[in-house]
């Protein structure tokens, strides 16, 4: 997957990354809507992906083509000819040494097309051009500090950028085909890595990972942590600060190359108690350098809120760095982009030093008794209990209130705790209608990337009412 | 002149800034051919700045209009508002605080233009645009590690992107009206700098500063240092090395926005002796990246010469950070780029590992009974004499060799050499025909950048034949 970040481009063609837990139905949507002409499938995947030609081949399926399937060995395994056609390494080596790049007539021109969250019945392709991605991959550099010759170790599936930053800063990559917290401390012991990049939630399994999993922190190299994609509870970037670890809080979406904020640190900041710290780093910051602008506006008037640190807003942005638009689907493009914009239905404010801070994404907010709810908030009280290792907090329908916080907790190994006890817990810190009014303990359900899938607790909780960001307003 | 790098864009005005060593006819020359509608004249150069308008008033100078002046008064003098007229901070205090600001309708619009080497003959007028400077500003800060915050002293009196690259890190500006080496020691002691930039000729003031202006190197702190204009001689590399500098060594010209491409360092030299290290730091490098190419062509066949070391030809360049043209000049425009790409009329050689070395200008190099001399590897030969401070070799018409090499040199203070001395040095170590034929001892004329001016010493020498690359092939 790494090697075909750069030879697709070259060859002037776009590459389509897709979810390695997809199964066979969602991997045929997505080719057919993809328009597929080449399918490079990982020997362990090959029952999975010859499932989803299957399908295709069915006349039923609406399918104009089927793609050429091309394997690619697994060199942990010993490969049968048979089973593994039109393998990648052995095309590689029959092919002619020279091969002049097909350069892109346009630099905006698609580069990748990536699959966000969709379902079988709506598929949502975000497409990145040539202008976008250099941009944004000198922004990673930049914005990360990703100094020449990084060791970057790989946690998160999708890397936006990264296949490109590591090559432009002619770095090691650290591939990794699962990982625990044992694995994350040796590789970066073994191979001398210097970056990665995890949702919060690896940032709490490596603060919480067991004495007999850890490494002490090198005195000779800082190692260096993205995180994003939900944003971190500030118990969890202290914790890895105690560890010795530098964490870049970045904030965006599919639609904007993954990063598009920053929380630039500053020296003041340094001088202050670690909590205080991290409370400060907790929030999304500023756009990078690729980015135009991200500002954080009202969805209706498109006008900004004032830096108060109170008055809510849509998270919106516009630059280079925003995607060209959906593959195949012009209305939810315009929609996206209503008023030269991208909407990102996130709700924000801005703090009086010009920094933006998520407070939830709209279709999280619980709105109870015509109060809003930033799960986030309530999240990061539950988080603050010793016994806790994750919590996520959604909306349960309510006859009375409309909704009202219904959290789930997992506890760390060898603790306990009860329902009542986590809810006075957040009584002592919260005001009272913020406070969950059902604890469920259980097992959290994950995204490949490492994100809560809310959507799943929501159904749980019995909430199905849809919210956007003009809704909550 | 740093703060006006970002307010004479907002207005969406051209900046063009001028040696401060110029004469009036000079900056009379150049107001006209920019078609100057503001002239902004710091008060200690106000003589000149007057002068230059008043040549511009008299009809036969054939200017279409006068520029309005602004008079900037240098803070360490007492203002007389009657000789200051148009005072630039009273302007600034009478203006409202609400400015919208007008951005580039293109982004390859103009966004300044820097006047080269120019007679008041014929001006060359170089045109930036938006695009290119944005991209070179970036390509700056991480092709010399410009780290966050950084603390920057400016000896360089065009900077190219600088004003702009320290402005994007968030960094302090220490600015000189003259500097010596003591000043050069005080300044980044006193204000911690992290980030110089001069020519080779400042850096071998550096290593030969008397005892008793150096400082220490600080344990805390490296300073970066970006030295271009010419190759530097490997012994003065070498001794900002030993005096704890650690050097970027980059090379373009004003046409490229300045530095094009970067010496880039590889971890495999720090194992080498020092003299090595710096005869391999000597060389270009290879294109940064914002510049999409930099190549060695046969100036004729536009081939590329092959890595081997040896073969000479044409450094050219293609890219977003190639100037727009030359203002009002489409024939020395066309000129420069046929081919597609940008002729820098200097000769160079391919290593092995990819390495653009810079052998001479075409201009600069000497032809002797038909073999092709270097100036450049004369004088590093030279400055390796321990009496030597400085030496530059210039063709001198002969006879019966056509040209043979002339050298000035200049010694360092409490030493002595004579001709003899230096040609015997220099047979020890070069082909016979390399060896200068005549030693001048004398002060070498320097540019306001610190590059020693050649064409007052090759008028001195006597030499008047132009050369081309193609004249040289």
């Amino acid at each position: 997957m790494y090697e075909l970040h750069f030879a697709v481009p070259m060859a002037s063609a776009v590459l389509c990354t897709l979810n390695t837990r997809h199964d066979a139905a969602m991997v045929s949507t997505l080719l057919k809507h993809s328009d597929a002409k080449v399918f490079l499938v990982e020997s362990s995947l090959l029952g999975i992906g010859r499932d989803a030609l299957h399908r295709l081949a069915d006349p039923r399926s609406g399918a104009a083509s089927i793609p050429v399937l091309v394997t690619i060995s697994d060199d942990t395994d010993s490969i049968d000819p048979d089973v593994c056609e039109n393998e990648y390494e052995a095309l590689i080596k029959s092919t002619p040494w020279h091969f002049d790049i097909r350069w892109p007539a346009n630099e905006l021109d698609p580069i990748t097309l990536n699959y966000t969250s969709g379902t079988t019945s709506r598929p949502k392709g975000v497409l990145y051009n040539h202008r976008g991605v250099y941009l944004n991959t000198i922004a990673t550099v930049l914005g990360y500090d990703i100094t020449p010759m990084p060791t970057y170790l790989w946690t998160v599936p999708n890397g936006w950028s990264l296949t490109w930053v590591v090559a432009m800063q002619g770095g090691t990559n650290i591939c990794l085909r699962h990982f625990t917290t044992r694995v994350i401390f040796d590789s970066i012991a073994r191979h001398g890595g210097t970056h990665m990049g995890g949702a919060p939630t690896v940032l709490n399994m490596t603060v919480n990972a067991p004495a007999v999993d850890r490494r002490p922190p090198s005195t000779e190299t800082v190692v260096r942590v993205m995180t994003g994609g939900a944003p971190p509870p500030p118990r969890v970037l202290a914790g890895m600060e105690e560890l010795g670890f530098v964490v870049y809080h970045i904030y965006g979406l599919t639609e904007t190359h993954g990063a598009a904020t920053v929380c630039t640190l500053t020296p003041e900041w340094d001088a202050l108690p670690v909590e205080e710290r991290a409370r400060l780093k907790a929030r999304q910051g500023f756009h990078h350098i690729a980015m135009e602008d991200a500002d954080v506006k009202d969805p209706t008037t498109m006008e900004s809120v004032p830096h108060d640190g109170k008055t809510v807003g849509e998270v919106m942005f516009r630059g280079n760095t925003v995607m060209s638009g959906y593959y195949k689907d012009v209305d939810a493009t315009k929609e996206s982009m209503a008023g030269g914009w991208l909407r990102t239905g996130d709700l924000a404010i801005r703090h009086p030093d010009g920094y933006i801070q998520v407070k939830d994404r709209a279709k999280d907010i619980i709105i109870s008794g015509g109060e809003n709810i930033s799960s986030i908030e309530v999240e990061s009280i539950i988080f603050g209990h010793p016994a806790v290792l994750e919590a996520a907090v959604v909306a349960r329908p309510d006859d009375h209130w409309g909704e009202t916080p219904c959290a789930f907790v997992k506890l760390k190994d060898g603790t306990s705790s009860t329902e009542t006890e986590i809810i006075g817990f957040c009584r002592e810190k919260l005001p009272h209608y913020m406070v969950p009014k059902i604890v469920v303990f259980e097992d959290l359900p994950k995204a490949s990337t490492g994100k809560t899938q809310k959507f799943v607790l929501r159904e749980k909780a019995g909430e199905n009412r849809p919210k956007t960001a003009k809704g909550v307003f």
